[in-house]
């Protein structure tokens, strides 16, 4: 009785989502403290003070029916108008309120930007590794996922010149995900204006616009002395979508933007579709509270110190185990090198120490695996022994 | 650049909401007293106090990894059974927790449902008039919507009769949405299990499940000695979608579930599928401040006496004004004809007195108009002398 559409998302699965489980599960029997989940990693961080407070502010000091009618299907202005000038404030641009659409997350985001842009039989690109949802999300659309090969040699950067190789007329948008999951890897500006430049002479040759959906939840992430580019300015016709899971340490919430700059092409029209998108794909509007928390919060970031100690401690206890690790500079992945060929036997091996982490394949990129460093550091100090029995296996 | 599949839902776009919009314009214009915004209506009820102290809780006394960490995509364990258990104990079915997918509101319920049920070319029935949503969200799946033409004689209960001359193999699911928009009506018992009669002889004709899909965030919106049917009771093919939008009184929240009873066919499967659903279609989950919301508010309502008296007063007025009103018994809309043909001309001449309602065609009922009631008492009290001057035009 269940549509045949459904039998690719329902074969797929998450494997990340099905090793969140898991663990779960295993920490019912060996006891939380026992089992070391780098899965999907719930985040370890509470939000900042000021969220506690604008809960607070919301409940006691506005008009209920603010918050809780219906506000217009794009959000309510004063969070569009704070979203556009904290962006224009950061990067300089000339967002209005028009050219924000608050969404139930980023994943929501990038839903309406591909209900907008994707007919059926049009492609997406993709660079390997990516996180698997994107494929996923454009076959909501009857859109096939065009992965670029990984480039290891250059540390996971995306690769211009395979980009061109995959470029053709149905492809309509191009995911960058920057900072990364899951290589960890903040991107260069050379490389990404070795793609726009790619980009504009694909969009010549094939006559009509190629977006990137650049997808910017761990923007804030970062642990290096590095500058995440601000992809507008360098390729007019991105589209961004933002989270605020990660800034505000607040997933469960589920709130984000698409950002539509006004110098992107139909801009304007895109802007409205997109109103329309997010109406019709069913969650109508973004949830108010989450919206007043976020206007009222833009400033405000969680502790991401955190996860810079986290970073640096796992990557230590990882390559102390001999592993083959590339260095984390932003989000809070740490992307691993497996000593066997099939990374998921070193997945299953890790899960006998009681390590839960994700088999590179789910990400197209095999051979590797993915850590989240996102959680307790507790759970990463203690992990070192379990590491290390990993580590002997195969290293002794 | 915008896909041409987006382009049905652009030209249709929403009536009610462009409505909305102009509400709010001409609210600036005239001033928020002298507009009689009867198109959607924000609730003109606060929610109940419970809603607010459930916040202060959470906000307070929860730990917060739990309050803002990823749920299950289902949603929070406890959340679910709380639904499950309430269901058992209103209706006497045996809901188990596995049975409940928390979402983003019954918008976001019935596309999780249509995902799982709907392939390209499939069909939707619907009973005219309808939510013109409805056939929108079935369209993000490829599914057309036949709708059964109204039967004004009996009240605009659905008709049985006319249900069996429309189905065909490729029908995977009819709505049934009871108390109804646009019309107010309560189903009788008669009619839903003449309904069910037809539904179960087409099941064994065409060889596969038909589902109803059961809108209803109306359930506890009753006005009448009526009881609203609990419809698993009737006929166990029906996935329930639920929203606290009304009973809670806070739509922009954007908190509902999907209940599959135990007894549906596939009923495990189906489960599995729905929240797989929920998350591919990009919101993840249920925001979770609005999970722990519902699940302390199980029991509270807003207080819907509020509703019952704005639907007599505004039935007393504008039957008063002469126009012909269908008695509302549930829901919060009041549908009435229209004394020209294209009640289109009749919206424009209300527009002029400063009243706002929907033309029916927009719900597939023409010749009729819905106004939504939800709003403060005093704008309907107020309206009287606007709808007065607009019965003048037409029954003088």
């Amino acid at each position: 009785m269940i549509a045949k559409s459904m039998e690719p998302f329902l074969e797929g699965g998450s494997a990340i989502r099905a090793m969140f489980e898991e663990g779960k599960k295993m920490a019912k029997v060996y006891g939380v403290d026992n089992v070391y989940d780098f899965s999907v990693g719930n985040p370890g961080l509470n939000p900042p003070q000021e969220v506690y407070d604008a809960i607070d502010y919301i409940n006691h000091n506005m008009d209920p029916h603010h918050v809780y009618g219906y506000p217009s299907n794009a959000g309510y202005e004063t969070t569009r108008q704070a979203v556009a000038d904290d962006l224009n404030e950061r990067f300089g641009d000339n967002f209005d309120m028009e050219n924000i659409i608050m969404t139930a997350g980023a994943g929501y985001a990038i839903n309406i930007i591909m209900k907008c842009l994707f007919d059926p039989g049009d492609k997406l690109v993709v660079f390997a590794p990516y996180f698997v949802e994107y494929a996923n999300w454009a076959r909501n659309f009857g859109a096939d996922t065009i992965a670029v090969p990984a480039n290891e040699s250059n540390g996971f950067e995306p690769d211009a010149e395979a980009l061109r190789k995959v470029l053709e007329p149905s492809v309509k948008a191009i995911i960058i995900n920057n900072p990364n999951n899951p290589t960890g890897a903040i991107y260069s500006r050379e490389s990404l204006e070795a793609v726009a430049e790619v980009l504009r002479e694909a969009e010549i040759k094939f006559g009509h616009p190629i977006y990137i959906i650049s997808d910017e939840p761990y923007r804030e992430l970062v642990y290096v002395e590095k500058k995440v580019e601000f992809l507008p300015d360098i390729y007019p016709n991105t589209l961004i979508a933002y989270s605020w899971s990660k800034s505000l340490s607040m997933p469960g919430v589920r709130i984000g933007y698409v950002a539509v700059p006004r110098k992107a092409d139909g801009s304007e029209e895109l802007s409205e579709a997109l109103i329309v998108a997010g109406r019709v794909l069913g969650a109508n509007n973004a949830s108010t509270i989450a919206e007043l928390i976020v206007e009222r919060c833009i400033k405000a970031r969680a502790d991401i110190g955190y996860y810079e100690r986290n970073a640096k401690d796992l990557y230590d206890i990882v390559s102390g185990a001999g592993f083959e690790c590339i260095v984390p500079q932003g989000a809070f992945y740490l992307w691993f090198k497996s000593p066997v060929e099939d990374e998921r036997e070193l997945v299953k091996a890790a899960k006998e120490e009681r390590i839960l982490i994700v088999p590179g394949r789910s990400f197209s990129g095999p051979g590797w695996v993915r850590a989240s460093f996102c959680i307790a550091h507790t759970t990463i100090m203690n992990s070192e022994d379990s590491f290390k029995k990993l580590g002997e296996r195969y290293f002794k």
